[in-house]
């Protein structure tokens, strides 16, 4: 099938090509009489725009791109429901990619989001990106900060106190008499990662006894937990840690797995909470201990601060909304 | 910042705004020394080829599009990963698109899609868009579906055999003695469900005692389980089905939390299978039983075949992959 151009557009319905450029871009200038003329040629004709044309005019297509750091985690997805539950009234397709923690990964995305020109972008940076946003926010993109603080303050963002969140995990394992905490996540470089590993780091301090081990993981998902907990099981037994921090449910769950399975008491044995609070935590074998972070509400206000940014680009104050998590203990962190 | 534009690069490097195209397009018609000044020009001005100048001229863009039906299923998030396995070294972005089982969300994603004029689009559908799809590929993107079969097979595909899937939970819930099974999931038209659905009546049927009815649900994640369960709960002890069907775990984990929080037993008062076979299902309070499909080998299948497909568009005969699911029995359907 030959595709179908304004000018096939204009002659079926009888009018210039100029009369079917009006009826696209500013149909306020045309007749009901004619739009509708032309609506039947375009259902006819099966014309569709040439966004690539539409787009060199305008600067900028109508979708947004959300970038997360691992579309696998219950915890991205609940935030982009959140976001499409905005943008979707807005009549904005939220377009997803995946970084999957990679700078290199994130770098493809801002480059293609870039060349699309598309209007708004929300994203969990994994890699050094100030500057790329910087320049796809002087092109014309609304730039969003999801799940993260702009260090220079210019982005608007919407974020979670990690600190407080790491703190509360840390003195519930103190407060449960744990004394010996291992902390998996990582890589460490994750600025999420980071910020609660020296918040657990600071509460354990303050407490005065008791340590905090650091067991790096490659990654952030359920088998980053079972390979730690390979490396606890390796451990003679009067030197594991008693109790386990991990950066998300989803290592607590590989965790949690792995070391039932080995035969390890939860929580006698070993304490273990996570972080988010996705669904699945609460329905564990053994219901999951973790710190709540609101993650639909985080993705539904950082889309209305796009919506915002994109009708009024040059607001002087970018907006920032933290939320606060909130500890959940449940069957992981208590004996019953 | 102003945007840097091709005259730039090409006044910065010394050459002509045409040196500058061909150092783009056709790099081999360049020396090494223009390309290497011209390189630097570029990065100097921070420049970006306008992907819309090039998608006019080259028709496509390098991203492949995926729309699900529900992103918030690790199913799909592990067909994903299969897919960006494959596609990632072939240096080509995959971009998400959620339809949420919704046709007319689904609409709005192919038309941005055909929009952008994507070079390849993966989808399980969830309206009627074979016409769509046929446009879309008429104008230079490759198709491929994915977990659905084209019943008109002009379309590339790889599925999983829902009919054998449907069969083996319905047989494996007989074979353990239930006689009333409940099945929930929906909407209905969706083509998974109804295949998964009247395969499980027929096995029934072919059994000759027992009796299958259907719970309607309007979506297939857990908030539909627990909605199910509630009706469930309402019946009267007596008329209560001892086994549940559902469509997927997602479902069959909400089901199994409302009915365990209602003080039912789990399988002795009610057996519970789901479909699927997502990590969850294994690491549930009960672990759950379920209908393995093999998500990852799919998605790795499926973006195989669309590489395939956008190197030889005019291939005479799609290809169609088919998967056989495994039934995975577990505590949720067998008393230990």
């Amino acid at each position: 099938m030959p595709i179908a151009r304004v000018r096939d557009v204009a002659a079926l319905a009888g009018v210039s090509p100029g009369t079917v450029s009006n009826a696209l871009n500013h149909p306020a200038k045309v007749t009901p009489e004619t739009l509708s003329r032309i609506q039947s040629a375009i259902d006819e004709l099966g014309f569709v725009r040439n966004d690539a044309a539409r787009q060199l005019r305008a600067g900028t297509n109508r979708s947004v791109g959300l970038v997360v750091l691992d579309v696998a985690n219950p915890f991205f997805t609940d935030v982009a429901h959140g976001v499409e539950d905005e943008l979707g009234p807005a009549d904005r397709p939220l377009i997803l990619g995946n970084s999957a923690q990679s700078a290199a990964r994130e770098l493809t995305y801002l480059t293609l989001f870039e060349e699309q020109r598309i209007s708004g972008l929300l994203i969990t940076p994994a890699g050094n990106v100030v500057e790329r946003l910087r320049r796809l926010r002087d092109r014309g993109t609304a730039v969003v900060l999801v799940d993260r603080l702009s260090r220079t303050r210019d982005f608007a963002s919407v974020s979670v106190d990690d600190r407080l969140g790491g703190r509360l995990a840390a003195e519930h394992l103190l407060d449960v008499g744990r004394r010996r905490i291992a902390f998996i996540g990582g890589p460490l470089g994750i600025t999420q990662v980071k910020t609660r590993l020296k918040a657990a780091q600071d509460a354990v301090a303050r407490f005065g006894s008791g340590e905090l081990v650091v067991m790096a993981s490659a990654t952030m998902d359920a088998t980053a937990g079972r390979l730690a907990a390979e490396e606890f099981l390796a451990l003679p037994r009067r030197r594991r840690p008693d109790a386990v921090f991990a950066a998300n449910d989803l290592v607590a769950l590989g965790v949690l797995q792995a070391l039932t399975m080995a035969g390890v008491r939860v929580p006698d044995d070993v304490a273990i909470i996570g972080y988010d609070d996705i669904d699945f935590a609460a329905s564990a074998a053994i219901p999951l201990s973790s710190v709540r972070q609101p993650a639909h509400e985080m993705g539904a206000a950082a889309a209305r601060i796009l919506l915002e940014v994109i009708a009024d680009p040059d607001q002087a104050n970018p907006r920032h909304t933290t939320f606060k998590p909130e500890l959940v203990a449940r069957a992981s962190t208590r004996s019953s």
